[in-house]
């Protein structure tokens, strides 16, 4: 398999990819942790994802053609296989006990009295299996004096700083930003943070508790532009990356649209004046130089504005692609759907969901040369693969009907 | 070292962290790469910044105190050593072979054809250390027709979807998201690769040749959002996640203010008509449960708002917060540098740099129980560290002196 997201593996399970032979216990739920799990999946590790009896409430976001398969659930849950476990009963908890001692990662998004409740807990754990990666997604950190607070992305974008930061860019009331943003910049920081402990369990056999804080993680992500004068004690001017808060950057209006231009080396701006007919503004004093430019910011994004309305966007496109000047368009969502480059690196695919019918997904970004990733299962109905998993982890027929029997476990439809 | 972040490490350059013993050299510049490098030095690997003659040019962004240092350089860069390297000379392309032959990770961001020219060549590399991960991190993925473009992130914004987004939002034109989001979503996405990578390697003593594209990184990004109705074939609507997108999706004003109020349950939401001083609201058929709560969404939230506005924002902080209903303050940079629950944690620490003085900083957000990150030194000045990597690698002073006399090495001041 040269390329991943080429449709599903013909063998249903034969897993490529860097982390073949990783085994995850997934108990998140919604996108913090279930968006790093996803692609763990598709780049190979054997993700179990670990539901309770009314399974993950990501799962009724709609739309949807069946109940529990909604959307969002659809597209972070592919390659991974559900098991669902009732953690309220002790069999449940003696399950995942026994499902823990051979895993390499255990992620869940719990706060910390009922994990312990649920057998969530990394002391029980550890004697077992001293190489587990053992992972607590929070939202504020359990050392300061929010670590009990509940948080969503919408809240995160409040108090990290980027809702007010959207204000500040646009001279209004604050605003958030319309994508998950706090969720998956924070679940990208789980990512990176389990597969450093995972290197560190490859490389020693000894794996660790940690704790990925959503609000911390934000933070991070926004004081890297934006602390700027503030890095300095005294400081050298207040917090903000004036760049980016300018009211200027902006895509620019065309006669029927917008286009995004980026005009770089002196060259590029001459080249810029050209097209837009206006030559001689490559000469203007103001303009001639990166000096000057700076130095003129408004009057020169004044002019571009003017001179971006002159033409239609496709005129825009086409000419600054030949010229070599940094572009780009804007994109609807139904732009990417159509777009050539997305097609040609096979980025969205369709394929038939056994359930579900015909669907539409994307795919990991990444091409791992010497492990290619390759999708190997559609999203799973609610305990698919309860059976299946436990028969694999030792289970024999019986202790599992007995499980079922119990309700510890629930087998799927 | 119980805790990350808690300044210097007496020793220099202890390391700690899930990532000590790994090696990098990091080739690239501004944030794609560095971003993830900095987070990987952060957690304890011997991270190499090998820098062309003139520096990256992250390190000229104001504001700074001496050239060559700027905030954003200030922040990504701790724990990283500068080695100078001129790749445009034999000699320190040869060098560049040296290192590479006793890495776990070389990471660049040059096209490929310059690439080649540089002696950054995962062919002629591997040879030497078949377990060299080689990651490229590009615009565009190059197997595609936009493979030669080059990629900044207002311009990855627009064509990924995410300016339009912030457009239907708002109601207006295509805005970007004034944070360096695209550069940001898609170095952590470099972070997940290259570590899933290294386990990989870690586990089998392989490394390989992996790309990581910004565009198809950012398209993921935002599609696992918003795909919704285009995840079926025939769609099941337009592509858009409706809650995200609504008008009504915005911190609240206040009577002086803002803040985040996101009541989830039925209790959530009598205890906020309560606070609000309309208890009988709670009764209002309209609101009474979430089907009617969902049927009215509109009525809602202006109810919302009128409510809101009532009481100063200290008001709804102290009396959400008492009754548990899921909330946020709206905070400006300069309320993130005063928090209590940031200052408990750690988040921001004061050190005295060596050339420039006391610099406020960051630490990574994660908790690692078993391998504490440890914040080992301050941002190095442009080929502070040449003489002395070499020096480790092997070379002995005479070749560093030669390598210096030829301009293919250059050490700091």
């Amino acid at each position: 398999m040269a390329r991943s997201g080429s449709g599903t593996d013909a063998a249903g399970a034969a897993a490529g990819g860097p982390l073949a032979g990783i085994r995850v216990l997934d108990l998140s739920t919604i996108q913090l942790g279930p968006f790093a799990t996803g692609l763990m999946a598709e780049w190979g590790a054997d993700v179990i994802k670990i539901e309770a009896p009314d399974g993950d409430p990501v799962r009724k976001i709609p739309p949807m053609r069946h109940a529990g398969m909604g959307s969002m659930f659809l597209g972070v849950s592919r390659d991974k296989r559900s098991l669902v476990l009732d953690l309220t009963v002790a069999e449940g908890r003696e399950t995942l006990a026994r499902l823990a001692a051979d895993a390499d990662l255990l992620l869940h998004n719990f706060r910390p009295r009922p994990a312990k409740k649920l057998g969530v807990d990394y002391e029980a754990l550890r004697a077992a299996n001293p190489r587990l990666v053992f992972c607590t997604a929070v939202g504020y950190g359990s050392d300061g004096r929010y670590g009990d607070r509940g948080a969503y992305d919408d809240l995160i974008q409040g108090i990290s700083g980027v809702a007010g930061l959207v204000g500040r860019h646009l001279g209004g009331d604050p605003r958030y930003v319309p994508l998950a943003m706090a969720d998956k910049a924070a679940s990208f920081m789980v990512l990176g943070s389990v597969l450093a402990a995972l290197v560190h369990a490859s490389r020693t056999g000894r794996g660790q508790a940690i704790e990925v804080p959503m609000f911390e993680s934000l933070v991070h992500f926004v004081v890297t532009d934006h602390l700027t004068g503030r890095a300095f004690e005294p400081p050298l001017g207040e917090a903000g990356y004036v760049r980016q808060l300018s009211a200027h950057r902006k895509p620019f209006r065309t006669a029927d649209g917008h286009v995004c231009i980026l005009p770089f080396s002196d060259a590029n701006w001459r080249h810029f004046f050209a097209i837009a007919g206006a030559p001689e503004d490559a000469d203007d004093p103001r303009f001639a130089s990166v000096g000057a430019r700076t130095e003129n910011t408004s009057a020169l994004y004044t002019r571009m504005e003017e001179l971006a309305a002159r033409h239609p966007t496709a005129y825009w496109l086409a000419e600054l692609e030949k010229a070599d000047i940094p572009f780009a368009p804007v994109n609807s969502l139904e732009d990417l759907l159509a777009d050539p480059h997305l097609a040609e690196v096979g980025f969205f695919a369709e394929e038939d969901h056994p359930s579900e019918g015909r669907l539409r997904s994307w795919r990991a970004p990444t091409r791992f040369g010497g492990t290619p990733a390759a999708h190997r299962r559609p999203a799973p109905r609610l305990g698919e693969h309860s059976v299946e998993v436990l028969l694999e982890a030792g289970f024999d027929g019986e202790e599992v009907d007995a499980l079922i029997a119990k309700g510890a476990v629930r087998a799927g439809d």
